[in-house]
């Protein structure tokens, strides 16, 4: 049978919003409302995946002959001529639309007539939406895998160049005990990938299909949902529709994990800031990253990584407004859904940015000339082994000697204390004090005991698994590049 | 002496941020660099603060000898150019000048040469932009004041209407006591009257000046800063210069003062779709705040209300990423403090949006033609009423009659859960208990009771400073009606 | 050699924590900075993990030959006598030993002399402490495990139960379409599928062994992590020692998946308070789970239900803490990580006992007698079905007939929204419109359309994957079944 | 007429909470549920409010003739028993009685019969836990506020001392200018006074009366309001019942507040922190704030500060959970709200704890013999003009000095930023630079640019109200004396 005579009116419908369920509404949007619930100025970058998951649904459509082979065809080619306009520039979005769906669907409709309006059979914008957000992120997490790894790259390149470079380790921003700069670098490889692994925990629960699950009760059209599945490269199918249409965790759980690599960045960037400070002097980081002042003209500021310090607030922030957001809501959809995206969005670009950014900042970039990375963190070796040699780094170090002269740890842990003491009070290091002096603090000291005092010395003696001697940190530098290509 | 070899370089210099602090910095900022570490997309809508500070600035300068009144008097003039570039589009602002205070400065140096390079003297960009933020979030406030008073009004218009249209009041979601309807919308008016006047305080601490505290020490100029702060019309001057340019209280606080405004939406957003659920269909809200469905053709959903307890998220996010932000930052200005202004921004985006929004949602808007606001919410007291004669409301009236009768109140609220549970059994109200069946669960009862039992009974007889008796209520729009002007 | 002269003092030593460091201390602790800084309160309940890190530690110190066999059979026996004595009460916890892992080696140092001293060597708190904490979380995880598993359960009992009983669908809680009780279950078991398999993730990062990596640059004794790794049954060893100190993000991932869990149990929440609320009427929880009021004799308050969408702020607040704690820390071990315990501990016995209430509140508790399951919520079929009737349910169905009869899906739409439309004004369902009513909104309607608006009608169409038509729940549930045993 | 029959049942009514409410329930609540639902164990720490309030309320009812002067009487001999009995320890808090209101209550009817049932004639639980709240909160905010006075008087006394002490004062954590120790010390005075006049502004909306209120609606009972108000000492009385019973915005205001402080001392800890590394070693804090290590010898860790820094994300997380907790609950009174307390209370003891233990780890602890104060921060002048003299600290004064012979600023700072540039390259500070090299950036350049390139020289210059210079801050000391007392 023929549509035609309500077809024009129904293309009409689509040309605002506010028409678009007019038959029940007794009066248009006011524009202050229109701008409160519309979306389209941030969501319109689902773009790519709206228009992805239109064509595998019309392609499912058309195999379970739920629309011909003719509309399918139109959809096609309605859909390549959007894809041209938007990618050109020329496409007109509408708030009167209020979504991406709906300029999408409007144009659609606009260009291939029935067709366009046939699309959305056996879909809902609940379930729409749901999807293009899920397949917009798992491109996104793509990214970002492929940025963790080259931060993690950059951290590598740091450290093998500085194995037997020396480093206060610190704890409570004390001396501690000497460290390998590179098993330094190498702490912060650990959190990033763990934070990768993470994000692939996240794309596996996110890829998952919602499509199909219509408004929230499922459809009464014959739909294949494992066949979108496939064609979309999806994981599986959501198993319940009202979940599917209500479920928000893949955001969530995204946010939560870049809230975590956020943190890493933000110790990694206090630190750098620690050390970039004149009584550090640990490193430098290319101008490029720095700003200077408005009035004090000798200043150098770490802006980049005071800036990822401060964002770690922003995406922490997104964290908690979204979790608030989803708390206490009935089921299934309901419109405050709508407030995922900015956060996630800004998500997605804070982590990307901040990412992108410290890959360079650490490891530099590639010389166009010679290949070879230029204009990453510049390593002071003399200041940090300056600072190692204050602050009794190798008392530790005493305290094993003891033990392996037979004291259990704790008296020995004791008679290292007096030495400290006595070493302190005479404003030297341990090893500054005579034999003799020591030998007052336990007799079982004797000559081969300046060797564990020495910074190297108690570097080289760090030798188990995961500990800071340099032939550890070389086998994990191994590892790390097999690891990461 | 003059200084025109070096100004035309230096006005160059200006012309991008990379090249302000050319003389030490080896290398230009990269694209990727300057777009993470630049707010002038964003910070730009300070331009009038920060022209206004300039102003009374350069105004001060030359009061105090500083500068030459032609210096001065070409500041203004530059300025007011400027202004007029600015509102008519014509303003060209620039990612290389990084913020909005370089550009504005830079134009001004174009615009009138020397005297725009003098207007920096005796300040920094880290006073400077706190001055403007506070000056901007000042007039923020008393627009979000004006807001608020709107919104009050709007509610204490419907609570005039509605004075003995009985509601069930509910505590756990249960019915609990019969309320006057106008007394639940005068709840809400306590809650945006707290608002207003937290809001009054945050007010009062942003209103202080920290221009003259320049970089972070102070100045050598003999700038007069109190003149400054009397011609901004602040209330006082910041007293320390360390803490001036480093204190961000006041965005966190006017956040917090926010967030509780938003919790306070989210509650009445909440009833709102609660009473518009077709079980309760207590209220209708008028069409062009609702949307409807793309696949349920029957659909009228809340929209407006819900997007409003959604954004709740959103503000309280913020308020967790300025808090985060501010954690455990040294003295004095650092760069993290640039991320302050987004979420504060948005944050007075979304509270003025939301209260506009829900003034004219609440109480309608006036009828050009009559001057009558028009099309706010919609009630439904026989729904309501009908509702109200669930539940038992009157059960604790019967308690309270025979505590007046002498019982104890324990004794009376154990004998009144009898004759509830008989009621229930039986399927019936406490007021359709024929009398001897009452005088069953205690002899005192007597035919007064029923008074006592009917709704209108149980609300006039909460008659205390605060109740919900018709009296007390319009005692209390009278107050409100006073107090809201 | 004999280190029994410094024996005696180094006993006594340990004797207070404030005593343990004193060669370089001038001055003991003061009682507040003891409350201030001391755990053993809340740290104790970590005593089982400590003994058990600490024995597989031994074992390993034994079998490379740190320590003797005497020694090892020494620590064996002093943990022995330990643990009776904590399982006993026994126990003398001092806050002068600052927390539980001294207090637990100055007993074993009392009770076996230099082998309890000996214990600590080639180890430090920081690595200790860090294995307590993932060890202990191991095994809440998997009592956590269990419940959301009895929690599925519960309601999969339930969904059973109520395959066939009608519930109306809402959407922005707005009845939408008609949906099996039984679907709406399984979408919580589906989230709750969803947080079981996010726990895994979070067990397999938490299970990796930090013991070894000593305070921060990992140990000069020659360590088998590997096999203290294997003793506790670990899936790893940390490979960074400076990670291994101060890494707590599996505490944060843990906390972040407990507070999605919490999201998900607040939205249960809401809906069994809205339920039960008197205009709804939908089900009854038992009464254990219920108060009353001490004013109003009639109530039954929804308190647990209540209780558990307001504990979702005390999880989340824990998150946000705990993300605020690590912000900006730098490398290694600070002493604010003691901070992680409190809010982890309580999140976990939140969330543990929250599962375990609503697992026998939603299914009920085996009876004694019968072993079948009794008091769980009660469902009222004929009050969701007569709320299904209201708000037009099936007029999707009605749309989704007007395609197959030919119309584009935006068409039928339309057409639909003129039904209801007049439905409305009519104060009847599309249901009860006669036949030549429902033509005259378009003629290919026939006789058979009454069957599509039918609730059961609409309910049984919804037959594809994840759809809410019995069959399809059916499915569901068998999956369900088998999956969770 | 005699209510006996039914006294001795109702009697025995309270003795548990499961039977407070019998007549309507089937089932005693299980023990889980008890567990769940009881706030005994922490809010028992209201008692003292609790007894006030019933005072009060009983000393109002007797006046207004609702009950007897004998009932009267004999309220306040068993509240007087009551209290005894509390403060001896002899008091049985029962978990069966739910909370520290049932509690005292049933004890009160055990004590005294009648009376005891008559005294909850005309309030609820719900307006009763509110009144105890706000009373309790009210005390502690005067407890805060003492110790927000004690920290900003050891910040002044420490500051007096230290007015010549010349520090660098830093921007981004680069050597920016010298400021005065005193003046620096004297910003985070700015930041508690403003802690302090937000706990003064979050006490006048605390103080304020609930009770009157009832359940949710007022009451039928002819209290006298206000009177009990001014028993309480309260400003005012809740104008709306329902707003009364179900607002927590004072503990949302308190804990923000709470939170703005908190982030300041994790400000200040931050610092000291840094300042104590030993690359600064610009203090020392005493022996009994700090730690040393289970392995490291030597080490003397800040543990107060860290810990404090750590203890502010417990208080936001707090803050967090409070808004999460409130946001979307319908009015009015629902069992979430009992979540309130425990991160109320646990708010409150951490700031305490925190102030406390700052006010005597800054200023020291008065000595018994002669009262002076001893034992605070130690500070190592030598070590920050040590470090001053890095960095170009008096860059920006050699900009200020040529801006005085009159170049514009913007060339002066470019003429200076080439002198760090050759200063840096020669390894040099400025006042190091011969005067025929620095003529050689400028020609207006003469022999007293020595005096502004010297630290003191530059200090002393920056002489405007609140810069830092000692005259200054010498003006702000006396301010600052007379306004602490």
């Amino acid at each position: 049978m023929s549509s035609s005579p309500s077809a024009q009116p129904s293309q009409d419908q689509l040309a605002t919003k506010a028409q678009a369920w007019s038959a029940l509404f007794s009066e248009p949007m006011s524009d202050l409302v229109k701008r409160y619930t519309s979306s389209v100025f941030f969501d319109k970058r689902l773009w790519q995946a709206d228009i992805a998951g239109s064509l595998a649904h019309a392609e499912m459509l058309a195999a379970q002959g739920i629309i011909g082979a003719q509309d399918h065809a139109a959809i096609q080619r309605g859909m390549a001529t959007i894809t041209q306009e938007i990618e050109s520039g020329a496409f007109e979005w509408k708030l009167d639309l209020e979504d991406v769906h709906l300029n999408i669907e409007a144009r659609l409709t606009q260009l291939v007539g029935d067709a366009g309006k046939r699309l959305h059979t056996g879909r809902s914008r609940n379930d729409q939406v749901a999807t293009d957000v899920r397949l917009w992120l798992r491109g996104e997490i793509d990214l970002i895998a492929d940025l963790l790894t080259e931060l993690q790259r950059s951290l590598v390149d740091v450290a093998e160049q500085n194995v037997d470079v020396i480093l206060p380790g610190f704890t409570h921003l004390q001396v501690a005990q000497p460290v390998s700069f590179a098993h330094h670098m190498l702490a912060y490889v650990e959190m990033f990938a763990r934070d990768a692994e993470r994000m692939q925990d996240v794309r596996r629960r996110t890829n998952v299909l919602p499509l199909g699950s219509a408004a929230l009760a499922g459809t009464t059209y014959p739909l294949d949902r494992e066949r979108v599945a496939r064609t979309l490269g999806m994981e599986g199918v959501c198993q319940n529709s009202l979940d599917a249409v209500s479920d928000r965790d893949f955001a969530i759980e995204f946010t939560a994990a870049a809230s975590l690599c956020m943190v890493h960045v933000s110790r990694l960037s206090e630190e750098l800031i620690i050390w970039m400070s004149q009584n550090f002097g640990f490193i430098r980081i290319a101008d490029r990253f720095t700003t200077g002042s408005s009035i004090m003209p000798q200043k150098k500021n770490p802006d980049v990584p005071e800036l990822a310090r401060g964002k770690t607030g922003r995406v922490v922030g997104h964290l908690m407004g979204l979790i608030t957001l989803m708390k206490g809501q009935p089921l299934a959809y309901n419109k405050d859904n709508q407030e995922d995206k900015e956060p996630l969005f800004d998500t997605v670009d804070t982590l990307k940015d901040t990412l992108r950014i410290f890959a360079e900042m650490v490891g530099g970039q590639p010389d166009p000339a010679t290949g070879k990375k230029e204009g990453g963190i510049t390593v002071n070796p003399q200041a940090m082994e300056q600072a190692a040699q204050k602050g009794y780094a190798t008392a530790t170090d005493l305290a094993d000697y003891l033990v392996k002269k037979g004291l259990p740890f704790r008296d020995a842990h004791e008679t290292v204390a007096h030495a400290v003491k006595a070493a302190t009070s005479h404003g030297v290091d341990l090893s500054e004090l005579p034999l003799t002096v020591l030998q007052g603090f336990h007799p079982a000291i004797e000559k081969d005991v300046f060797d564990a005092l020495s910074l190297r010395g108690s570097l080289n003696a760090r030798n188990t698994l995961g500990g800071t001697a340099p032939a550890q940190v070389r086998t994990q530098l191994a590892r790390h590049r097999a690891r990461l290509g």
